[in-house]
């Protein structure tokens, strides 16, 4: 099925139906879309605190009320229980389904959290006329694994997953101002230049997602990632957990213009 | 005692011993100083909720472990049993004591707050030339109770509450400018100009602090006010809570320029 053409609420539809289950890159043009992370209201405070403590890898734009599965201040007419194409069921920190509706699965005690991500920031790069590698490549972005420890708060811990994007020397600078009007989706870069200083030994090697080339006159930038928040309510194996899949987001009401603070 | 010479880690240790008890404008100039909301952990997600849907009254800086009385973010060195020249004890939304120590008082499931206070945006006014009324007449600034309710989450809902500065009106846009920098502590106006828009009736009688002037060719400007989280607290009447006295505050270790987004 073709949703290229779809505004915002026909693709909510489509997706809700089950008619849609792809990924969402590229879908409705100009809203936000958000990483999805479900949780047992026993570990909502600590996930909640988290978050709060790690705004640039965990930047939150939501947070249902328990048993609700609808966003009310990003999303009021949408259901976390369908909204989402694709959506992966965690058990002990073990994946145990892939589904397209998480309406059999939802609990009176859960609690949705949706995280910003950085396809809003890389709009705006674009839009700044600053190259964005990876998409050039047709690739995934490449992630990196740090030695920067996230702050911990309750059973939730772990280190820092960036993305990197090689930008021209003479527009650094440029990138910083134009994400840092984004908090809500990573904002500014944590890192600009050597790999190392991150504990990166090898850009050519990323940890998750595809290399991409670095050409002469590029500095490697990095920025806090969305990754983060998953692999760190992962590792805490709650008993029960839902996230989106990979590339399969909410897609927000706000556009990403919207997030800016400035 | 004058502690008005003295440094942040001075006055913080004369605080900590119980030698000085008054309020804190004034001192320690250039560090930020602390709203302290102190409650039980059964409170604790929907109070964090609440602070999150309502970033502009209620700016978190810091949220410490359950039962730690340490702000790890903002003053690792610090004890909130101790650091805050005097407390206000509550049971079931009722003022039971003013202390100057709670130690007496601390609980294993006790989980406290910082939140911004308006020193910090005042303090970036002045030093752009703007004026602030309440500060040039001695006064506390005007608050006043509108008729925008907050996002509510579970128990905690209510009002916001906003300070109003007279502001010239060749001055505002730069008010909004200076301000928008400072998210942490209330950050930009949440409205400028006609006070019947937010349901305040008359400037000349706040609902907290003083009536200040407002000259010819000046706009009233209002900010969300830190008043705010402590009245939706005390009115969820929770069967504990601890709060700092009025104008008590907390000094943290960040200084007021390094809580800026930009």
């Amino acid at each position: 099925m073709d949703v290229r053409h779809l505004s915002l609420p026909e693709l909510r539809e489509v997706i809700r139906r089950g008619q849609y289950t792809g990924p969402t890159p590229g879908l409705a043009p100009g809203y936000a879309q958000a990483n999805v992370v479900i949780l047992p209201q026993k570990y909502a405070f600590d996930f909640l605190l988290f978050c709060f403590r790690n705004p640039k890898p965990c930047p939150l734009l939501d947070v249902t009320d328990v048993g609700s599965p609808v966003p009310r201040m990003v999303a009021p007419e949408a259901d976390l229980r369908t909204d989402v194409p694709r959506y992966r069921i965690w058990e002990n920190g073990v994946l145990k389904a892939e589904v397209t509706d998480i309406r059999d699965y939802w609990r009176d005690d859960l609690v949705g959290f949706l995280l910003g991500c950085s396809f809003t920031f890389e709009a705006a790069l674009l839009e700044a006329g600053i190259p964005v590698r990876h998409i050039e490549e047709g690739c995934n972005v490449p992630m990196f694994v740090t030695n920067r420890p996230c702050t911990p708060a309750g059973v939730f811990h772990g280190p820092m997953v960036v993305s990197m994007r090689p930008i021209p020397q003479e527009q650094v600078v440029r990138a910083v101002q134009v994400t840092s009007r984004f908090p809500a989706v990573h904002g500014a870069p944590v890192h600009i230049g050597d790999p190392e200083a991150l504990g990166i030994r090898d850009l050519a090697k990323p940890d998750f997602g595809d290399p991409v080339t670095i050409r002469p006159g590029e500095v490697p930038v990095f920025w806090a990632c969305g990754v983060t928040p998953q692999a760190v309510a992962m590792s805490a194996k709650p008993e029960f957990m839902i996230t989106h899949a990979p590339g399969h987001m909410f897609i927000t009401d706000p556009k990403d213009e919207e997030l800016a603070v400035l």
